[in-house]
């Protein structure tokens, strides 16, 4: 069969599992989360011989060790994604609720129903583990899923494949309901992003790169996230320690995540106090400082930043860091060089607090908290299928409610229209 | 300047006051709504004068009947958008508020702010008192608005976008804050939906040749919605003189609107003894029916329905009626056939009108009231920028709340990631 034809029968097939999976009850998903994790376990020897044969054709092919190491399947890897498929199963189940039911002055009573997207199209890259993260949240919340995983993943991830369909038919779920794509040609991507007849709505995981070619090319609308340019702000009423703890854990705690600190901001009122000794600290880190010119009369260490290092995420271990006369300009600098992503101030002033959570424009806005917090898991939503930057229908961090919509519901008792 | 320069220098101008109108409180917001109303009232004149103009020109250029009734401002206009600001200025300002406040375990507080999406812009056709509408409720949702009508009603609209920026200016808001383009070009549409770096998005009102040339240009996001194909569903234990009122009024109230009856489904099993009565009611209202062969066998009158008219929006006195088997069938002709606006079941049974509200997938479902009840005052918004039929962001009748997002917002007493 040719690749549209593939493609179109897959998108067909999910658009009618949908149908059936937006009326399944909680029992049914649970069961079915239950009985995937179960298929997983008692298939561990041929996931790790699947992966294997990845691994194998990834060392041939010259994959850097970083690729590799996201590509390897472990046993701790297997528990994980068990872990991962009971916690959500063990979730509230959002779609049915009715929120808001009100009489209307005509006697109507109007309220608001949860209900699935329908089908969703998840494009990631190595890691075999997402394929279960994503088909369990898309499941859980009622959607149909066509899950493409990268090219390098492709045995591991239709090992993971056939355990999700045996879930799924031990469940009474229909087989449809999470596909794998089975084809490593790269124009399959192409395909799923342009049928929106079959897909509404498309999640891309993975780096800067992939996810701007899929918003370019896509027809259906998508959820993404493209940078995370993360901002700390020491305000001139600051609890100084405070500040730089909660610096250095949003810097140095982990470098490579997108709610990682990239550019710090201190007011020029305590920049003389507090920039020598957090500095200090920070080089002791390992990382290197570019600074404002007003910052390197206060640091030695700071190389001069440039005009495009406002605007960079290093994803490494390098800060820029600027000098600031006050909260206006340090919500224009966040508003204008950011990437809307997660942004904190840091101070005692409740009045500069509340309007720094104002007007930053950004998906995440913090007082006296590490932009490192910027989670799902940290924010109680149970999980998460990424971070969006968007600002129409979700907004960061994304879990169960994301993958939903609602829609009016309306409840009489004969009422017509005067 | 040409056009694509025009066009840029509005974006730009409505980007930057769309920052200082998210910060602007609602004492502001409220009074330059007032304000706006009052300049209308004193500009009564010239605005009768400017429309006398639009008028003369298109009784020159031959527009059709109804659009020149659509175009017309008289006093009762003038009247109700007046009052339209006023009822604005009444509604609770969503802007700012903070829901779901929740302490996490690590002790950071989580919740979400309701804050404007930024720039929104409206293309809209002849009536002018759309302009007054789409920018008040745009205005108390801290959007900036940029406005482009029928180039028939230029003159018109120039007039009341006077009055608009009299009155922004008199609260202390920025001009940029709403602007009425000036320019009869065409191409002036083709910018707009194209510029994602000064237009968040788009809200086309209007037919839907309009809609769909919008959407398939547009890089910006697109509220829209394009048919209303409702239903009304009369199931075996449906009160059959609720079935008989309901179907009269949501087919005959107003043939034009979008949540008007355009096809009725009756269960076989109360055919016989509801289909002929509520025929001939329709018949005497001077409906046109459109039956199934099973319809023709009970309703002499009714002509044969083509699958064609399973689809129709018919926005007039036609309407398709077919008899189903049951439940099941209904859900799946409404699914099949339907345009996701709005569709009602009528019944006495429990169980049916909760399969019915799951399964329809629609803006809205209803049970027991008719489909006319879909709209914004009626469900209590206050007012309604448009109807929704997409799954995204907002469904279902859209105000101010749809023209919102919410961000994250953590409060922290200096908290750290472990």
């Amino acid at each position: 069969m040719d690749l549209i034809s593939y493609m179109q029968q897959t998108g067909k097939a999910a658009r009618e599992a949908a149908a059936r999976l937006a009326a399944a009850d909680t029992g049914a998903k649970n069961a079915a989360l239950l009985a995937i994790a179960e298929a997983l376990a008692a298939e561990r020897a041929s996931l790790l011989a699947a992966n294997a044969e990845d691994m194998s054709r990834g060392h041939e092919r010259g994959l850097d060790a970083a690729l590799l190491d996201r590509l390897e399947l472990t046993a701790p890897r297997i528990d994980a994604m068990l872990e991962g498929l009971e916690q959500v199963a063990g979730l509230p189940d959002p779609i049915g609720q009715i929120d808001d039911l009100r009489y209307m002055p005509s006697g109507i009573r109007v309220g608001r129903m949860r209900v699935p997207l329908g089908v969703i199209g998840i494009i990631y890259e190595s890691r075999p583990n997402v394929t279960i993260d994503a088909a369990s949240l898309c499941l859980k919340s009622g959607n149909a899923t066509i899950l493409r995983g990268g090219s390098e993943a492709l045995a591991s991830n239709q090992a993971i494949g056939r355990c999700i369909a045996r879930g799924l038919a031990e469940a009474g779920l229909p087989e449809a309901a999470i596909q794998v794509l089975d084809t490593p040609d790269r124009a399959a991507v192409g395909e799923l992003v342009r049928m929106p007849e079959y897909v509404d709505v498309i999640v891309p995981r993975g780096g800067k790169g992939l996810i701007e070619r899929i918003s370019s090319e896509a027809t259906v609308p998508v959820i993404k996230h493209l940078d995370g340019n993360c901002h700390v702000y020491i305000a001139a009423e600051a609890d100084l320690d405070m500040a730089q703890s909660i610096t250095l854990n949003a810097k140095t705690q982990r470098y490579g995540t997108c709610n990682t600190l990239e550019t710090l901001l201190v007011d020029s009122a305590v920049a003389a106090e507090v920039l020598p000794g957090l500095a200090a600290a920070l080089v002791t880190a390992g990382v290197e400082l570019r600074g404002c010119e007003q910052t390197r009369e206060l640091v030695e260490a700071a190389v001069p930043a440039e005009e495009s290092d406002w605007y960079e995420e290093y994803l490494g271990p390098v800060l820029a860091v600027r000098v600031v006369s006050g909260l206006e300009e340090a919500i224009h600098h966040i508003n204008r060089y950011g990437s809307k992503h997660t942004d904190a101030i840091v101070t005692r002033d409740h009045a500069a607090a509340m309007r720094f959570l104002r007007e930053v424009d950004s998906s995440s806005v913090m007082v006296n908290a590490s932009t490192r917090f910027a989670d799902g898991f940290e924010y109680g939503l149970g999980a998460e299928i990424g971070i969006s930057t968007d600002k129409l229908h979700a907004r960061g961090p994304v879990g169960l409610e994301g993958l939903t919509s609602r829609k009016y519901v309306v409840l009489g008792e004969g009422q017509t229209r005067q």
